[in-house]
């Protein structure tokens, strides 16, 4: 492939702030498919400089003739700079406050800061209205897939009813390898751990904060409303046992970490939880730490987008994909909608919903606490649809377990089941709830 | 949602040509969705004129104050027209007069129709550049899914390895449901033809040519390289018996139709043929008339697009997402480069390639057969991963079967295979090749 008309454009010139494994991976994939990328841009793409914490540390990638800046907020009054890859990290401090010097001085912002946009995205999208400048964030949900642009632009005729997907790898990889090998929590997390796959501080991935994260980004743009993500409500993947995945593929189900957002009459639900998926849906054959996003539109029906979710890669794929929009002059509201047009959605009520539901109740092992459970569903208006119950065996603690598989019930019932049972000697902890994915 | 400064700015103004189900799909999605399409679009949509062969019929969709037009070509010279829709159909004729004479006078053209583009999508690209007209036909490939975005802009910084997917939905109709109920072929496409998910005369889906036109358009896409549609090797399902598909299973495989397109070593490569896909790939959980597309980028990894593949709903979320991108400027080159830019590339010799294959024999009831295959088998080279000799069944039609998956192999071993079993009198029939997709 040969670059014929755009080498006598003017070049974009970039800034990249921050050299860890997202700064590198941009730094090495310009490299790489250079041609490629300037002409899809049309124009040469230029590295003018680069900042980091440290200076002097080796990266093994050719930096070319970019100026080293030890400040890197400096980067966003360069006169030479026309766009600035912030790759540093964390909601607050350095990221924002160069990602608000940029856009404030009308230079481009390329981010893969999914906590940043998560919090601020509303107030950068208004500073970057007001100045001119492009902000992007592909990067920031899904790694390499480009389901921010499939749904802004792709899907973009359509009104989005509901978006959910598998948002967080770390815990796709998890629970698709106790599946695997029937292997409980603590044991594949320290697995992943020593493998890489998960970070020495796991909360965020596995608590489902980063997952939240990306749901609230793709509710905003797929709504065409402003990010709520104190809005959403969030589950992680530490109470499920291997013994829930074995009572789902009993069932006809596996169990994934699921980011859902619905704006069923107006209102918004962002919700971030364990879910029991069917088998026959297409999120329940995604394993290891791929990433997953389904899109219903009211046209275009249901649209999956599949890939990679992290990985310096594939983040190198969104971001430079975000460059050759900028440098194309073709990158629009990055929420979709003029900032200054963007709603803010009313929150729903949860337990206005109805679902089905898999409860597991760890109980007593004496007679009555089928009983005690089954009247108290009763009682709470939610009917059965199946019910198991488990002997003591050594790999679940020697506790017993009833899983039940309710019918289509209120939210409300389901909470009043736990209600009712609250402070029951029959039950040895807290029941688990995870909803059955809708289809 | 609400379209606050949309209102402000001048209209798009759109020529409909073809009230079809394509056509009538497109005005009544602009009705639903008017506030969301000019929301997104930054600027009211106005359809000012329709054409259609019959002028009286009703479509049951509200036409507003479009006028009527009995010459479709004269759509494509009103002053008061940005942009003609063609959803008339054919690769020729009509549709292509059209379409060259709204770009030869610099109106947009957006399309659904993939012979046309398959065929003259080069020359229109090229007329489109001289006028500097946009071309966009998100809706020739995989219906509503937006995957000629997510290629030419998504995945916009890779190199593009291999493209491949289910882009017939027919085919994946029938072969899912031969899959899932064990009937043959004839009467599942039978049957699809009564229910409609199968059209009168087949021969275009279900020999393969509808999935070639797709796949030749996204091999251009995701190459950088002139449209081929004639170096498409295409093989259709006509020969796909029940036999094979239990015995794919019996493997773990299922059989679907897949375009692949790839471009090692610089050499272009594009069939669509019958494959077994391994049941742990993506594609093998793709069912009904589901299209799926993957994109292998080096530095994204593998992208999978999926969704429904053809009707009313999604055809027209594709074509009002190219119109908004029309109405926002931001359409780009529509082969993803400039048409000048765009290289011819060499055909590959298939020959050179390896694989493993799924060989169906068709064989007599008499010794020596097995000893016959097998010798030829290893006089070409070929060795044999596994072989299941199926006894005579009345469901075979009283004929024996012999299913060999052959180890990685050149396909010109394979051929060789064939050439030396040519005219044996152990064979009743010529054998089928299904090669196994490499993961």
């Amino acid at each position: 492939m040969e670059a014929n008309t755009s080498t006598a454009n003017p070049p974009l010139r970039i800034a990249l702030a921050g050299l860890g494994t997202v700064g590198v991976g941009v730094l090495r994939l310009i490299e790489a498919n250079r041609a490629i990328v300037e002409a899809r841009a049309g124009r040469p793409v230029e590295v003018v400089a680069v900042s980091a914490r440290q200076a002097g540390r080796s990266r093994g990638v050719d930096m070319g003739a970019a100026d080293f800046v030890a400040d890197m907020t400096a980067l966003a009054q360069r006169d030479d700079v026309d766009v600035v890859v912030e790759a540093v990290g964390g909601a607050d401090g350095p990221a924002l406050a160069l990602a608000e010097a940029a856009l404030a001085s009308g230079k481009g912002l390329v981010t893969a800061n999914k906590a940043m946009i998560a919090h601020h995205g509303l107030r950068l999208a208004e500073l970057a209205a007001a100045t001119d400048a492009a902000l992007a964030f592909e990067a920031a949900v899904a790694g390499g897939i480009p389901v921010i642009k499939g749904l802004r632009e792709g899907a973009a005729a359509n009104a989005i009813e509901r978006i959910y997907g598998i948002l967080n790898g770390t815990c796709n990889y998890i629970l698709s390898t106790m599946e695997a090998t029937g292997a409980d929590f603590a044991d594949v997390l320290a697995e992943a751990q020593a493998q890489g796959f998960a970070e020495a501080d796991p909360a965020f991935d596995i608590d489902g904060v980063d997952a939240a994260h990306k749901l609230a980004i793709l509710a905003a743009i797929g709504f065409g409303a402003r990010v709520d993500f104190e809005g959403v409500a969030i589950s992680g993947i530490r109470e499920v046992r291997a013994a829930d995945i074995a009572q789902a593929r009993a069932l006809g189900f596996v169990i994934r970490l699921v980011g859902v957002a619905d704006c069923a009459g107006g209102r918004l639900l962002q919700r971030v939880r364990p879910c029991l998926v069917p088998t026959s849906h297409p999120l329940a054959h995604v394993t290891g730490p791929t990433n997953a996003v389904v899109a219903e539109g009211n046209f275009a029906g249901r649209l999956l987008f599949q890939g990679a979710g992290a990985g310096a890669g594939p983040t190198a794929s969104a971001i430079v994909a975000d460059l050759i929009d900028i440098a194309r002059g073709t990158a629009g509201a990055p929420f979709s909608l003029p900032a200054g047009e963007l709603q803010p959605m009313e929150r729903a009520d949860p337990g206005d919903r109805t679902g089905r539901d898999y409860i597991r109740f760890t109980v007593a092992d004496r007679p009555g606490v089928l009983a005690e459970i089954t009247a108290a569903m009763r009682d709470a208006g939610v009917s059965i649809e199946s019910l198991i119950q488990r002997g003591r065996a050594a790999e679940d603690g020697g506790e017993v377990l009833v899983a039940v598989v309710t019918h289509e019930a209120p939210e409300r019932s389901v909470a009043k089941v736990l209600a009712l049972l609250e402070g029951s000697e029959s039950l040895t902890a807290a029941p688990l709830v995870l909803p059955i994915l809708r289809d």
